[in-house]
């Protein structure tokens, strides 16, 4: 816990010095007018302007920008310039995006870019292409490289086998801390493709090519050049197999604050490592594809056109339409009911509506829960007990207040009493349900975060239609 | 993208060899069985067994298991065995289990925990506690300490400056590759805690001590001795001010596949480093924020007391409740119309939820574009455009389908006219309006995941029921 500052003699004199002029600049990323001048020159049709525009771009900045054209302008750009971007851009861009600039650059295109990128990224690209176009890539690239990434897309999708690269930096045991950086100079020198461009550890293996230990980079600097690796090595080291679920991998670095780990086959060999760029990624696509679930839609649909998105939506709101009639089965139940005292009409969505924000609130805490993995089989039922809990509390608050205006504004005391008699008991189911169909549903097999608002809603509108017309047709009628 | 594994010759032909014996475990974190050993034994009220089950555990397994205990058996188990977890525990472990611990073992204790902890975590868990716990943990720790932490807590809470470490390696310009490893060997034989623990890249200042370049620490170790620091730094590096917000540094991280950045002052200063993997923890932060928000829950209540979740969640419903007793009034204009055709009321709710689930889908697309930085003024118009024509397709499919089931329901005609001329409006108004809403509360600075949804429901809801209803009492009365 000590500042590392005054460990540098040379600069700690400096520190009480004017202040510098040039104070960084705090922008980040693609500018808005960037955007505004490739736009004007691609409507102006002018092909060396929009080069020299996109040139000089990071490759996530061009795929920002080439993201936020219209699909015309998308078009147009790449004719112009697809040659000056870099081949990192195509597996940076939206997917959707992407389909759309393969379509238009053509299969051989894109063979020429899978040869320059890495391993990791080359699967990640030709494991989203169709059958057909997979195997042309396939076929244009190196016979080594083949059968790399071939091996990689044997694995199953979503899996540590896809994630992981190849390229992995490693030792044997009886080496030591100077033998180890002379090998990592000299396989600089040798090739420069030999080696991963980046890495953060060095992994020891036995004979068997088994991994034994780790020495992150830090610590291998840090040490002597005639001390042994085994020496500094950890041997506290958690490995992955290839055919671990990636959200799996996903919690392992989260709990372990892992910034690379080893992928090990069956027989426990290594085959490649996993560094946490990539699992960033894993995590973000997790978290978003369970916000889309949960609010009905099939995955992020920003970039797809018009009719694409239209088509995808239709079937969500498709089974919603059938919870919404069997809700509306149940108000015509009631009929005669509803036509003697027309309040009972104006006053069930509160019933309803209440019930279902209600039971939201439970399902979000228990769909996330399910998802990171805290509710286990030890605090389930607790949690069940709590929500309905809530749910009474909370019931019986919002019965006496809804209570109150409805006897107000129907001049009905009674109308009072069965409104928040309906509400405390739609408020509890509510919570229980909200509690207990994320588990069941994850119990099954099912993912919580796409089907657990539909049953619940039904349950919420059911519940409530029928307990509120049914104990106003008993007390009022 | 060549494979490493013929590179180690002495491993190479070890490939083909038998297969081992011990394949790797793939169970990953804290057993079940251990929890239920913990139980079994905080039951039995045996301080030894519990602390010996506890001990060996990783600090996040730890706090996986105290999150997964009841209030009493948390209690018993901290009084039992406080002692034997590591310091770490109490930054890992859930925000509201802590409150608790802390109030159990007492505020002195957390200082000595603090005074072992880096100065990143420790200003987080500072951060965290109440204003005048926050100064007695500050008093009791060293001064030299104490001034790192004030002025991390100086920084803007979420901001850059909170984030980061302050131990950071850095070298100047003029030194070479043998200096640097030189003194970075000393730096760790001298003082242990003089150097941050891990790093992954060198940076390199200028005599103002201001970034000029970043080496990562696997380019380092594979260039010679002799070669220069500045020619082998890589001076492309994006900068960091300390008063950055976190999910701005989030969004570089990602942008960029950043594993460290240097932070600096409004002088260009090098401040501290922050490193990926307290982003990953921001990246978490905010998708949960998002998912709690968008579900109506203030924040992750999962480990509050029953009380508090309650509390909490009451306000949310309020505001819900507000919105419901809105559109029932709208009913409440067409009693006579109801009283007439009691179908009206039957049919009345369908309009309304198909409208806020077409609304809900809209509105989730566009909240998490907006937290991901896709929507610009490039394209904010055409996606509000694409949205409503979504609307008008979907609706017209929906209006046909609804129209047809209650002609036949209830035998009435125009009743299908009426339905689905309302359908088609409010499913319109849903993308108009699940679209824009987001926007405009982005742009008046409150956060649309948070907002969103209210204001969405009121206008399906109020809508749904005004032009149903209307059309109704204009054409069927």
């Amino acid at each position: 816990m000590t500042d590392i500052e005054n460990k540098t003699p040379e600069l700690a004199n400096d520190k009480a010095e004017n202040q510098m002029e040039n104070a960084p600049e705090s922008h980040i990323g693609l500018e808005d007018t960037t955007v505004a001048d490739v736009v004007t020159a691609l409507e102006s049709g002018n092909a060396e302007a929009v080069r020299e525009l996109i040139e000089p771009l990071h490759y996530s900045d061009a795929a920002d920008l080439v993201e936020q054209l219209n699909v015309e302008q998308r078009r147009q750009l790449i004719e112009y310039a697809h040659d000056v971007l870099d081949p990192e851009f195509l597996v940076e861009v939206d997917e959707t995006v992407r389909d759309e600039i393969i379509e238009h650059i053509g299969i051989d295109s894109v063979a020429e870019t899978v040869a320059e990128l890495d391993t990791d990224d080359a699967v990640n690209l030709i494991g989203e292409l169709e059958e057909e176009d997979k195997q042309q890539v396939l076929d244009t690239i190196s016979e080594s490289d083949r059968a790399i990434i071939e091996k990689s897309l044997s694995y199953p999708e979503y899996s540590a086998g896809r994630l992981m690269q190849r390229e992995v930096m490693t030792v044997p045991q009886f080496w030591t801390v100077g033998e180890t950086i002379d090998f990592m100079r000299q396989m600089a020198e040798q090739d420069e493709w030999a080696v991963p461009d980046l890495y953060y550890e060095i992994v020891v293996v036995d004979p068997k090519h088994c991994p034994v230990g780790r020495i992150p980079l830090s610590v291998l600097l840090s040490s002597r050049r005639p001390i042994n690796v085994s020496d500094i090595m950890s041997s506290d080291i958690k490995l992955i197999t290839a055919t671990m679920d990636q959200e799996e991998v996903a919690h392992l670095f989260r709990q372990r604050d892992l910034v690379s780990a080893s992928v090990v086959d069956d027989e426990g060999r290594l085959v490649g490592m996993i560094t946490i760029d990539d699992v960033v990624d894993v995590i973000d696509d997790e978290a978003e594809e369970d916000i889309m679930r949960m609010g009905g839609v099939r995955e992020d649909d920003f970039y797809s056109a018009t009719i694409d998105t239209t088509r995808a939506r239709f079937s969500w709101l498709f089974i919603n339409l059938g919870t919404a009639i069997a809700a509306s089965l149940v108000i015509g139940m009631f009929q005669a009911s509803i036509e003697q005292i027309v309040a009972l009409a104006v006053l069930m969505p509160i019933v309803a509506s209440m019930g279902g924000n209600a039971g939201t609130q439970t399902l979000t805490v228990v769909v996330r829960a399910l998802a990171t993995k805290e509710i286990t089989p030890a605090n389930a039922m607790r949690q069940v007990g709590k929500e309905s809990m809530v749910g009474v509390i909370n019931g019986i608050l919002f019965a006496v207040l809804m209570g109150l205006v409805a006897w107000v504004w129907f001049d009905t005391p009674m109308l009072g009493v069965v409104i928040a008699m309906a509400m405390v008991v739609n408020m509890v189911v509510a919570g229980l349900a909200g509690a207990s169909i994320p588990m069941v549903l994850e119990k099954v097999g099912v993912d919580p975060a796409i089907a657990s608002s539909v049953f619940l809603t039904t349950v919420t509108d059911v519940i409530g239609f029928l307990v509120f017309l049914g104990l106003g047709t008993l007390l009022l009628i």
